[in-house]
């Protein structure tokens, strides 16, 4: 089993983002955006009705405060400041799901704040005591590094994500985005990377190394006609493989949602 | 028994406005900024935890989304549009309440969002199918118009609130503020009309009428030291008349929140 | 000769809208978005500098202060808000065409705010105070209404708009967008009406009368393949029947800008 | 003679910031916030318009994007970013210079942009850029660093900006604001190393060493009554040893503006 996550509701006011419907038929989980690079509560509102007609989770996908900068780019925030712009967004979420009764199931910081989280303390520390405060069931969806470490320490739950088209270094992070090669892009490596992670827990790593690499979920992408193909792709050679996409709480085997 | 009520956490950022802590110790119900004309996550935060500290009641404030105009404008929305952005402020403060283990206990519509629902039924309906999403337990906070109407209608709960510093017309709307004498400024006068409108019922219209009106909240102001001085006069003499301040729930004789 | 205009510069940070680069080829002159309902400082340098390498004519292309609602929703601000605003948003697209060697030769109101100024005295002598405040040499792109006869008035210099695709009234006003048939979006109608309303100057209004319609300028689509298709046929059409497309001081006989 | 110089304008909306009355009748130069930090079109507005009516001369202040952090929290943007941001402020504010037949005459980049372009040759190379993009006349307000060493290897106009609230290393650079001893509060203090810098040119650092001092203008502060009486008190000391405030074009011998 492998949960199918990808990042939704990314479209704001006039502007659209994505072909979210089409992707939709592809996931068993979904990041939403909360308004802070993008979503507005009207996109948040049908995004989130879209999930619940399709049995997709929800997870929340809070931001730095940042839309010109679609929340890509660093700010320098105090702990406080970061703890209380992520509660601010489970909550704005969470109104969309209660509308539709239904709950927040996760949460995945997004660009920037999910990058920073990996090798900041106090930024991951900001989002653990977010969670906590607002629900402490969720799940934090995680890379190896700080977030995941500082979840462990306090026994928060968290899944790790798979990203099958980022080279990986031997220590099992990710190759940034700034050194050549860090982004693949061939979609047969891409796939077969995403098959290999599932079925045998193993990556290579951009020196040719056997990593070991436990994903419970695999970012699929839906931005333009060639990733949303790729995403079809990976799904049905999953399947093919044998695997079961499923929603995190039964990858993890946690109480249903 | 009164509720005394005043809206709080109106700061933004660098900005401060008003004097919440003062007027913290004069109230039993605060309507707290949501991040659309005021308010953001850090001051969200303190607001909700200083009301907790003292055993106010926590209401939301929603506004249109202005904040160069301080919600003070009127915007044309589609019902739609308000809807959601209602929703999406009651969840974002929703998020420190739960931080702070309480809860939301009513909603008042802030500026040009609650003139406009006293005459605009979409508006109105708008404000009410959000609360009836997050958590129809909510008491509304209104004077007579549309919204006290729908939410009759509906059965949600109401609590009608006094406006002692406010000109009323005969029919027992308030005179517009773009009319001369529409804003009461005289202390002793708006001292005076408070009391009689808590204790027997009646204000006089702007032409020398008395009205019946229901008062169960009296709103209060903190914004400057003469609104203060006011508040303070107004709390003491409604003491001295025999009248308690008690949150809204008491009020109504509603469960206790 | 007669002016091909388009609303250009409408992306914002992540989000793409329209394709301009197509689109620029069509034209003569370009109303570019600054920052308040679309274009940020990105691309507004990267439009301006487009503008300038094809020679298309730039235009200001101010909005209410309404990110989310895409300028599209009315606002009631005072006659000193709408100037100020104006005026702000003129000054910051003037910073580009400073930066590219050009200036501002015209000045549109966008969405709401171009509607309002068309029946709104206050609204249209807000903007006329921005120009003369700002250069009293701009050319106000307009229809008839106040905002036409308020410049003619103070002698501003304006240009009539033609809009092919709208129907319109017997008296040369706009059918509202509310209305049913507001929007014409059959191709050839909409390239025969724009040919007749140029060569002849006549076009027909909804009820079947003939109106006398100066269009100085035509206003040109390029949202998606269709508009630009349409846009490129209704250039075609107007070439083939004589007619030289020009920037607008050409069009107007004004000293070159 | 030294220009005496402060922040103006940093109200917002409904929200005020300074007593910039009180404020204005102790300066030569004002630095003019641009709407990214604070200011709004109106606070610019009637800002620029009490500056032109005291004979205070004006310059920009631009900012990160950053209102809820009032531009005090570092960004990491791309040098392409900075550069339009600081265009487009430029641009805004020089409207309303013009509305009162002014102009701009200096920039000095607002809050933590201001502290990182002393350090980022990049930030100091995109401020310098727009710069000459927008008005190479311009004078730019800098203390040692990137930005100085840069406007001089291009030949723009600098002035030496002498800060005599915050205590020096010995190399001439600020003490950071998170060390503790870096901002210095005792008024005789403060106005004594103000006087000495300005008359002898020299200035005590941290370590009780000489540092020699350029100090072209000398930055005062408005915010609380406090401030304003070191404010007054400084420009009365400088008066009694013998300098009188003079706008920058003056301090520097430039034409006047």
């Amino acid at each position: 089993m492998v949960d199918l996550v990808a990042d939704l509701g990314e479209s704001f006011g006039a502007w659209t983002m994505g072909d979210d419907a089409a992707l939709l038929d592809l996931l068993t989980s979904a990041n939403i955006a909360c308004g802070f690079h993008a979503g507005d509560p009207r996109v948040m509102d049908r995004t989130v009705r879209a999930c619940v007609e399709r049995g997709v989770r929800i997870g929340a996908h809070p931001s730095f405060p940042d839309l010109a900068g679609f929340g890509r780019r660093a700010m320098e925030l105090t702990e406080d400041e970061v703890r209380t712009d992520v509660l601010y967004q489970l909550g704005a979420l969470s109104a969309f799901t209660r509308a539709h009764s239904t709950r927040i199931s996760h949460l995945a910081p997004h660009g920037k704040l999910g990058n920073l989280v990996v090798t900041r303390r106090d930024y991951a520390r900001a989002v653990a005591d977010a969670v906590e405060a607002f629900d402490s069931s969720l799940v934090i969806l995680v890379q190896e590094g700080e977030m995941a470490a500082l979840a462990r320490e306090r026994g928060l739950r968290i899944a790790m994500v798979g990203i099958a088209d980022r080279a990986y270094e031997d220590d099992g992070t990710l190759v940034s985005r700034s050194e050549p090669g860090a982004v693949l892009s061939d979609p047969d490596e891409v796939t077969r990377r995403t098959v290999r992670m599932v079925t045998e827990g193993l990556l290579t790593s951009r020196h040719g190394k056997d990593l070991p690499i436990k994903a419970d979920c695999v970012q699929l992408h839906g931005d333009g006609p060639t990733a949303l193909r790729l995403a079809k792709r990976i799904r049905g050679e999953l399947e093919a493989a044998g695997v079961r996409p499923a929603p995190l709480d039964r990858v993890l085997g946690l109480p249903a949602a």
